[in-house]
């Protein structure tokens, strides 16, 4: 620790400075326009691995490319440990509630803000900085390890799950750390040991061939808008619950295991977003329903007009986007199919509906006691001096359940994420203390993987 | 009738490129980044109402000017004739639907294609060129004449109605006639008598403090697009009726003559439009719903990421434009209030809900017997050689109901707008045709109104 202290006092200007390298490259995944982008990032990143003495290359799939960085100089008899992360970052609308440049990272009041500087770029950019740590302190890898950091997280990963078959050999691993979480709190220590699958989709009601007049046509059209929002009304039952028939049929019953994990958990981040109008299942706590749960989301909703003053019109066609978050056992492509089935059902007649059943991803769960496990624990003890706990993800990572059938590995999630660092949102932050912590962490548990 | 052929074979080109100039002007009064545009469309007007012989003046308001110009040289014993248009034009979004740029006006299949070339630069214009075919014609104006051409039509027409009370001299006059309306279809001659008013609100849900990432808040917090959703499904109960309380209270029950409009009209005009599934009040023929019941639309509803790709966001908030079109006796303020007050009853718990009246619009109805209904009605019939149509617009015009009310006159609307002009939408046209029969409509009615 007080070595790393003092590596960190002497090495973190250039460390910072290579960070914002990182975060200046504008690679939304979701947007072709920024495809030189991501080639001018991954370029760089493969540069920076040779750097600390990897051997790295870029790895080309049908969508965006993976960066992969290796160091194998443990030998066959040492584990393997594969570090799973990404480059691509959300898109950054609505921009003008920025308040300073998404691409042009800043520190301020102990954050660094830009888009990416937590998810991910920031998180997998402190694993690359421990290698880094471990390099300068003329330290010995105790384990082979291995980066995999692609650039399709943000948009469904299609480029690596559809490579995987053929990285099999490439990426084979005794252990599998995906660096893209959340802590429970800032003070509180703790490892993932699962995500939510999801599935997406997309649905235009249409109801006439243009915009119409709503001077001429209102009371004569059925307006889209109105379709829509009755459609989406009829998503819940009064208690809360997906209204799609079979959208709870595979979902597990709770072990005492489960109940345990969230019984410790709060929910103080609930006030601090200041959310006063709870969603979801009636009588459930916080961290069940997010991590235990289905869920079913309208992330978009737009038909009309929706500019600056006003414009009379009844839309031809309204648009919505959907998500369904998925615990293990559901499938993402049935769960799609029943929720399509029950729009195209449900929908006023003669409004023309089309359903585009986007891409999914499964649900996971990593073991409580496997070795990365408790050397990730042990790693985090160390700094904390407090136990660390075993928490679940709502969110989804689609490519992890792909990497662990492919690979036949065990995962572990760990990360220095908070539910108010605006990921997905504007003005995204990253705490400077929790990035250097980072650091630390992801070498001592490399350390600790070499020994346990 | 060959008078006004061989004048127009000979100066159309003329006209037509005068047309254009008027269009090429970026009128939107809803966006105020056009100022510059509507400066120099007014001051273009002037000129030309002073090339034809009038004297014109600019008249400055708290909005947008509004463009004055009169010709009294009829003298005190004739009637006088007001004329009312608006120079200002709708917004041009979703602009990529259009198929050639909205202020580059092209005439193609026999229709003019621009941004107002119907609504209503167009229509007025064929007013001002029937003054300049009179005076090219060496008649003499048997009536007092003026136009009041105000910018500001498709916002509220706020400038003009606050200014009326000092314009209520200047702007005196027997009849009025306002040159902004449809025809009931292509081949059937027909005269206004009467249009709806309107209120206009803007709803704006909030659940958050900023944007959320639905894996960690979704089934946790309440999403604003569902509480929207929800919150307008509510606004119509299971007969097609507006759901608020009083809405339609002092709605008049039809009389026999109101009923001898309706049921001559067809509805041909809704399978044009491609219009399967029908809104409004169960059992009303379309014209009965159009002409004498007051609707609600939502013109627009945007919530959450809507952009290409997808960003699994809970938006922080969602809005929503609404619109009533209302019929005689109607009170656009308590509407608004009603409205109003229904949303912030039926909003979830928990769910912060700022809602804003906007500008409103009385609806008004014109006298079937006047001399000015029969001197327009004459003039249509001479060209059509079949009955002229009395009929009601469904749309607004809400300056029109001030206008009668300050200058105590009657009013008679004309107009050769067709349901599938495109006004308000992409595509925006209009017959050369019926432009050229505007010219003759208008110079033969106001020879009639001078004999009658």
């Amino acid at each position: 620790m007080k070595e790393f202290q003092g590596w960190i006092d002497e090495n973190f200007a250039t460390v910072r400075e290579d960070l914002f390298t990182f975060l200046r490259f504008k690679t939304i995944s979701s947007d072709s326009s920024f495809l030189a982008e991501h080639k001018r990032c991954i370029e760089w990143l493969c540069n920076y691995f040779r750097a600390i003495d990897c051997r790295s290359e870029i790895i080309e799939t049908c969508g965006l490319p993976i960066v992969y960085a290796e160091d194998m100089h443990a030998g066959p008899k040492a584990p393997t440990l594969l570090i799973y992360g990404h480059y691509d970052v959300q898109p950054v609308d609505p921009i003008e509630l920025w308040k300073s440049d998404p691409f042009e990272p800043v520190e301020k009041n102990g954050q660094f803000y830009a888009r990416g500087a937590q998810d991910d770029k920031g998180q997998i950019f402190y694993a690359m900085a421990a290698l880094r740590f471990i390099r300068e302190t003329h330290r010995q890898l105790p384990v082979n390890l291995k980066f995999c950091i692609e650039g399709e997280e943000e948009s469904g990963s299609t480029g690596l799950a559809k490579a995987l078959p053929k990285l099999k050999e490439k990426l084979k691993t005794d252990y599998l750390l995906v660096i893209d979480f959340d802590m429970l709190d800032a003070a509180t220590p703790s490892i993932n040991l699962g995500a939510r699958g999801i599935i997406t989709l997309e649905a235009t009601l249409r109801g006439s061939n243009i915009d119409l007049h709503s001077g001429s046509f209102g009371g004569i059209a059925y307006n889209p808008n109105r379709a829509a929002a009755e459609l989406i009304a009829q998503l819940w039952d009064e208690n809360g619950r997906v209204a799609v028939p079979h959208f709870y049929d595979d979902v597990d019953e709770l072990t005492p295991h489960d109940k345990s994990l969230f019984s410790k958990a709060d929910s103080h981040f609930i006030k601090d977003a200041g959310i006063e109008a709870l969603g979801g299942e009636k009588g459930l706590l916080s961290h069940e329903a997010c991590w235990f749960r289905p869920t079913m989301e309208i992330n978009g909703i737009s038909g009309g007009y929706t500019g600056p003053g006003f414009k009379t019109v009844i839309p031809a066609e309204t648009r919505i986007k959907i998500s369904c978050r998925l615990v293990p056992n559901q499938n993402p492509d049935r769960i799609g199919q029943y929720v399509k089935d029950f729009l195209l059902k449900k929908v006023k007649k003669g409004i023309h509906l089309i359903v585009d059943i986007q891409h999914g991803g499964k649900p996971y769960r990593g073991q409580a006691d496997s070795k990365l496990s408790k050397a990730v624990g042990k790693a985090y003890e160390d700094l904390f001096k407090k136990p660390c706990q075993k928490i679940l993800s709502g969110g989804s990572i689609p490519v992890v359940a792909d990497l662990m059938s492919v690979l036949n590995s065990d995962v572990v999630g760990m990360g220095y994420g908070l539910a108010g660092d605006n990921v997905h949102a504007p003005n995204e932050h990253f705490g400077v203390d929790r990035f250097k912590n980072g650091i630390f962490t992801v070498a001592r548990a490399i350390e600790y993987l070499g020994v346990l």
